[in-house]
């Protein structure tokens, strides 16, 4: 029988394989796109930096936490893009195996409380988790931003499409860095209009 | 004169580059070598699971706090090797500028804060520094190992150097974690004698 220790190194051999998921987001220099682990830290750090910023009052701890492992079920499941075609219910079901299949690596309780609070992230049911949600979408906004554009010329996405996709997320975690972000979006597609 | 936020969201566009500084380690597929922004963010997850193993009691948030950031002088500097031939003190002495540089990008208190959480990480004067410091090695041996050897085998490291340049800080950060890889170590050398 594994002890806790094993259990905890197989876990953590196993989630190595988030350095190999590809998302969308391009670098801010525009070399490669990012990849799901180098995403989780750089959202780790938005959360360290910008908790000021949160709507409400939340736990540093708990929305550092829930950012490092949020993704890690793309380790089976891939990455869902958010401008892509896949049905959100079908995407959230698979999550939500995977979910189980990786913390269910870790000893107990310890893999029972991610798994919990994985779910807590993924519907954004506290102030935690809503903070963390909205960091999730101003990270990517912000590269798509500042690389030019990024996936939206690449798939086509309207201005309309970005402040509907994006707006609610963040407005409800982080109403003031939706001010800048709305500004943002205006003046990106000011410069960049769509193609008709 | 730029106000908080934007100052906030500088620095966060600086620490992009991060991505793109490459480490010694190799991934555990052996596919390339790792990054040192998703060598952070694994480091984190390694604090999270691995915490009841720190040798004295620490404060969770500012253990992943501090590898969260740790690294991110490297943007400036690069990555030194543990096996290189750098004069330490002279990589110790370009990284404090440069983490007054990039720390010094923020809004005070904010940026004090994060260099002072830095520089307690490098002097190692807390357990919270310790432990992260004791991980920080422990992520890299884990590394060769289960990739077969990686960074020693290409640079003819004898079981002897794994030993006096890994141990002395994992066992003071985790003796537990320390007891495991001295086993590992002693049988991958075993099945991998290094050349005469």
């Amino acid at each position: 029988m594994a002890t806790t220790l094993q259990k905890q190194v197989a876990f953590l051999r196993e989630i190595d394989q988030l350095k190999n998921v590809v998302r969308q987001s391009p670098l801010l220099d525009r070399s490669r796109r990012e990849n799901s682990a180098e995403h989780s830290w750089h959202l780790a750090m938005y959360a360290l930096v910008l908790v000021e910023h949160a709507a409400e009052a939340v736990d540093v701890q708990r929305v550092l936490t829930m950012l490092l492992l949020h993704d890690i079920v793309e380790i089976d499941v891939g990455d869902m893009p958010i401008h892509g075609g896949t049905s959100a219910a079908h995407q959230a079901q698979l999550e939500a195996v995977a979910a189980q299949r990786l913390f269910g690596m870790l000893p107990q309780p310890q893999g029972e409380d991610m798994l919990a609070l994985w779910h807590e992230f993924e519907s954004a049911r506290s102030a935690d988790a809503r903070f963390a949600k909205a960091l999730d979408r101003f990270q990517p906004l912000l590269a798509n931003i500042f690389a030019g554009g990024g996936t939206w010329t690449e798939n086509g996405v309207s201005m309309e499409q970005v402040l509907e996709r994006y707006g609610p997320v963040i407005r409800e975690g982080a109403p003031s860095l939706w001010a800048l972000c709305e500004q943002w979006v205006i003046e990106h597609f000011q410069s960049h209009p769509a193609p008709r």
